[in-house]
């Protein structure tokens, strides 16, 4: 078979979804969205461990692995309600970042190609390079906007010698244009990197980054409200590319580089669900899980339904009825 | 001596209150509360550890196990001013779901019955059945409401061949009559579970369920008090059922089937005291505490505080004086 | 599919090996071994967590899942050189012990009819007694010798109101008739239990059991010297239950009732791989280990390398050559 | 070298500061702050660990230890804008607290008496007798209030027949006359400790102790604006003390005595930026650290960030220009 | 109650076996063993937590609490054969190391007035002093032998500043006369602690010290034999002290000051086992389990097994009649 | 400063000793062993973490970082005979294994160059190829024989499309000529890796693998004698690579792939010891100390023991006079 499977571990899809093989379109020609595993942790500069990300993302889950999952608050399936193929994982070697991403990136964008939204499961940030490229390079450089979580802007330069660590994508995205700077939403930034300079260079690109400290002073609604605003004008699509660090280290410690003072679970999910009901999503990655240092699984749990979060309001989103949050659970559908 | 203690562990009570014998009715004919701990996970899906679940709620505190408790909020010592009895565990195999459950229920009926108000110590949400189930059983079938906080409806049917699984004690209730299916509120609802034909099941018995979505958007405080309204409609009592994975998993991660996005450990204790303040509360239990994936005892460290604010509110209401949360702590009484 | 997969989690086999469906004897009916999954730890009297069991020893492996793995020590590959089928697991209910241990004894004389050899991967001993019941069904009663590697004896009688406990597997096997008293080898026994009651019952039936103080002071190559010639004498085949926790806890931590001073991992490897060399082995389990309670999967590991020890040797004994440990790796075949 | 460096493992400063040497005046003579460690957890009445807090605080961050952390929120870099030194460990016997006490008592006021603020990491609370005892040696007793963020008062008498247990620093600081009771302003405070009796010492004292309570009906910005009203009438500097219980165990489980029901880390962080712009900070101290019972680090990161958090505040409180938070980031400076 | 309990915890005792009071000599005047916990981690030099090791050593084990303890190996029921009571814990405050092992020797004494033998559980090595101390109080100073389990010699001088920290006591012991260098045996010295000047005082003291390498190298039978030979030469009694960190930390990870390359659990408690069948035992302390630091409760286990196996043998010696460890288990009484 | 430091966490040198500075021969001119921190894990196969292996084989140690380790059972300190510098970390990017792989084969070259004894803290295995290497090219290819304890052979070939993996270094070195196979001695492998055609090349380059049961068989020191001679003759120094996966994973859990049946951590320290003193050592690395996956501390621990073994043994073996390891302690020096 060609199909490659997962890198490390058994041979298993996304709580059971079929799997598709990127060496032959006819396994995904009908797909809405392909996941694609990118075991990837060489880029990053502190704590490793993300490699073992998608198979986590892939399997954590309490419930049967049966390729169906209700959501309570969407009334939709998005197991179900669309065609959902895990293409297993791209052979990534830690040792080797640039034939991994240019490897990743073209995986990538014969999904995109194909007409379906990739789903990539990270893997250090260094992927989402690669993820938003590949995208881009189907629906068109500088057609794509991004909206990013994240505690970290993303956008250094070289470091450890090398211009494709975690700590850079960003920067190399809009570098390439195969991104605006000026599509470029950054949501849940906090801490104390980067220094100034980069800062700088950000401004220049006037990319719209909201600080924790913006986002405490006007809601998060707010600022989510402001951001689809921008990611929408003159772009086709948008791309979510969800660091789950985002997240305080309370709500997803099994991360590389933790931050204090992040959203909480319930913030992140409620967040990507309004993406991908209000936004037209092309792709989506979600990175930075490290199992090693993860307690009972909870990051794991956590990534899991951001990725279901996402596939079931896309489905909603295509099932075209509104939706009211605050609609009882038991009058709805 | 008839007393069993604990399954697990040498024989220790909730913080040194005194023990009772439930096989000889002199020995807590005057209590207010009798605690009971019901040491079973043979219900479990899929994390189990909730055996020792009750032995952990008795003793995680970090101040003398000496039957004492001044609650700062309150002003009320729950330990001291009921009379409060630990009748030690049910003796309950994993292996034999059937059998341990009808024994449960049987002994808490016996503590209902001398006028006490039974706090059940779990065990997985199965024991609910029985805790519940023992309360109607002398209060009257359809007399007692049920104010349920879970991530989960356990309103599923046949697991694993199982009718009696953690998953479905609450249809086991309703459609056994114990309790009305109209004065059942479910609170922190979310995730992926149950599918439609469920839901469907429970829109029929006219449940009310607050997923997280209603609750964010409509605010906790006021979906309480619209719950509150209808649990004391034409019911005597309210069984208050803590599954503590209505949390989120940062909050809780000692449990079997964690979902994220759930409540904050502040927002359930907040919620417990007030409904132990306004409410008629006749029978309580605190379940899904596995302490094999806990981490430094913060999640029975929360599951003891649940039971606290319990008791600190029941004797606070049976005082009869109000209470201002405004009120600065060293001017209160 | 009428083939159920693991319970718990993906539908993975044995490091890869191909699937069988025990519905259909045609899937199965050139296996020379057939594993077979026993999610089960309703009967675990302590710490739970087996259910994990048979996933973790599935899995447990830094290697790829290829359905293949050469033994440096023995020149065979035990995935490759003998026809392996991987059943998935059999339901179980953790609180229906009666239930669940009668379709495993059924599904385990399935195999043994089928002229395989079954592995049982636990859960918990309890499992053992439908194993071993399940091969005698079918090889004869009293034909089948054990040779039992455990802290513990598991001849207790009734615990916690049941029969079907981990703690009493033993004494049902003997007390059935399905396995010869007399023929029973116990490997590793130490600690307090049981008591001289117990204690005067094995002896009634002739059990030859070393505990470890033996062990050590006649070394452990002489006991099982010893104890083969009695394995061997009029029975037909050996049946090789192995409870990890016959290891010291310093090597396998991650099980439910852990003794210190047992073997080390090493001296159990060894053991099993003499075991499966020597003797004509019909069925074997392997039980006891609780991911929950593990570290780092170093227990889980030993299992599964438990599981390649003997399907390695039972390679090598097919084959018929002779074996020197002696040798040198590099000159080996 | 006079210096004593840390007392358990190798010889470091905080994130790469330059040290100094308190038996050297001219080392710091220049500071604007001064680091100290406090090593000791013999005051601690349940888990220990926090010895291990100042080393754990001094590195866990997963930028490089260059001296140099521009803050994204404030745009200052408290650690080149301000002249900071780290003195290394005051040697402190766990077995003696007497001793150790009076040697930081001593080691602080050196500290003060330079004109530099003094930022103790802890440590046990008891640590803060000496820490605001130092401070107040040299800016007079009677002249600096303490905002004091804990789970606990802290204003207990005679523990394990000792007077300095990490109970009881508030109340010996105030009995000593070092403090004023009507300067002390106390945030977090919950559960159930301590009892009528001291908390009637306390009103005594005209200490204004903001419970959880009415922190979550009044909301904390509120209640802090409240007590900096106070903090700063009749008093010429602030002594501002965190312990880390203050936050939830969900958000700190590395701790002695965890209480649920806390602040977030968000809140946490926000709430020491306000009072380091807002109020004139003359010493802050960082306790309850306890690496032992940390997972992944979380604790010590927050704690880290609440000394960086302080620092950059500190820094832009000296800048003198006005900040808002609702500013976004790349239109900042 | 005068009896002060636990210091920590719920007031259970050793395994379930009846209370004593340490203030009422009527509790303990037909006593053969009183077991006393020293819950003392002020002594350490690096990581504490031994004041959780006495209640850790009395709670964990997977058996019931029922006071009785059937040994396999030894056929006597340590629990039961003797009369045995738990005095629990001396109040011991850790930040005050004189006061604390002052108490501790007083309380010993008692027991050791009493004609019973003390096992005290530690705790750090510092309470060692005093348990030895005070039964050489009672059998005279200079009449009671040592036999020293440790991965050190415990003979430093000041550190910290305080002559009693953990590696001091055995200097101690000998400085006050209390015991005799040249009747003091050391097994399992190991590492690179401590130097050339601490070395020449215990040869000048005429200490015996039985480093790994020796023991490698001759055997450990041959050295105990050795050591037990002038352990009985002109001495009375003989103290044995097991700090648990003279197992390989494979072994005993949950301890202060692990060093590579010890004991296995099986030596020790086969140690352990010889000593108090072949010796006059007149005191046992069990020291340096640290539960914060343990995993899967695996070094409190051992710790409680090494309690176990020592009152066995006692109770063995008791009895009388010879013991071969190479009688088969089923064979044996 | 020209120094790195350490590339992760605050700059400090092994157990304190003096810094070096590589881009100046002047600051180790007369280093008789000069420490070089390796931090990569981009070549591990499974579970990473090595990047933290120098910073905590450096600082796992409960004594102080004071320079100065007297070995109690050499009677040497190695810290101190010895003149051992530390030159921090060689960057190495975990993305790119050839530029780093080459950086630190020049480095190590320097140490060589220099006539000092390089000492390299992995990181993972693939460093060893730069280790070897970098002394080769100063002393000669083929004149440099190779001691390797290890569970695997590591001669595999390309994995993850690289030739540069952690499974390969071995095979490299032999290829390149660096080494030479028949001088190429393998002490621990088992298990079921590599297979039959990585074997056959194995056997045709003639190295000489001791397997697990041949050492179970033959005895440890037996196979160790023969190994030394064949390692001296026609060599001019030897390399000595000690993987600390050789020793079982309850020895050693905190490695990427762990290998049960393993040698115990007194066997490895006792055969460091041994090379040490006997043979001219030239080189030592010590590789796969995966933190994030270690408990406590004990692998971290055990490696930094594996260091302070070699430097003590090469320091007393510098010395001269003989050394017996049946001599008591205190009549040793």
């Amino acid at each position: 078979m060609a199909r490659y499977g997962p890198q490390f571990g058994p041979d298993v899809t996304f709580l059971g979804v079929p799997r598709c093989d990127l060496t032959d379109p006819s396994t995904f020609a009908d797909a809405d969205v392909v996941i694609v595993g990118a075991p990837f942790d060489g880029g990053t500069t502190h704590r490793p461990g993300t490699r073992f990300g998608p198979q986590a993302i892939r399997t954590t889950d309490y419930l049967p692995h049966d390729s169906s999952r209700p959501s309570l608050a969407l009334r939709t399936d998005g197991l179900v309600d669309l065609r959902i193929y895990d293409a297993g994982d791209v052979e990534m070697f830690a040792g080797d970042v640039v034939t991994s991403l240019a490897g990743l990136r073209t995986e990538v964008a014969k999904v995109a190609g194909a007409g379906a939204i990739p789903v990539i499961l990270g893997g250090d940030h260094a992927v989402t390079y690669a993820d938003a490229s590949g995208v881009a390079d189907v629906l068109g450089h500088g057609r794509v906007s991004m909206v990013h979580f994240d505690a970290h802007a993303d956008t250094g330069d070289i470091e450890f010698g090398s211009l494709w660590g975690h700590g850079a994508p960003m920067r190399r995205l809009i570098e390439s244009g195969a991104l605006r700077g000026d599509r470029f939403l950054q949501i849940g930034l906090r801490g104390y990197w980067p220094g100034p300079e980069t800062l700088g260079w950000m401004a220049q690109q006037r990319m719209r980054s909201y600080e924790m400290t913006e986002i405490v002073a006007r809601g998060l609604p707010e600022c989510l409200t402001e951001a689809f605003a921008i990611a929408t004008d003159e772009c086709d699509g948008v791309f979510l590319s969800v660091d789950i660090d985002v997240c305080d280290p309370g709500h997803a410690p099994g991360t590389g580089t933790p931050e204090p003072g992040g959203l909480t679970a319930r913030e992140l999910l409620d967040s990507v669900r309004r993406i991908c009901l209000e936004l037209p999503v092309v792709g989506v990655d979600v990175v930075e899980v490290s199992p090693p240092y993860d307690h009972a699984d909870i990051t794991a749990a956590l990534a899991n339904r951001v990725v279901l979060e996402a596939l079931s309001a896309i489905a909603r989103r295509r099932r075209g009825d509104a939706w009211d949050p605050r609609q009882p659970l038991l009058d709805g559908r």
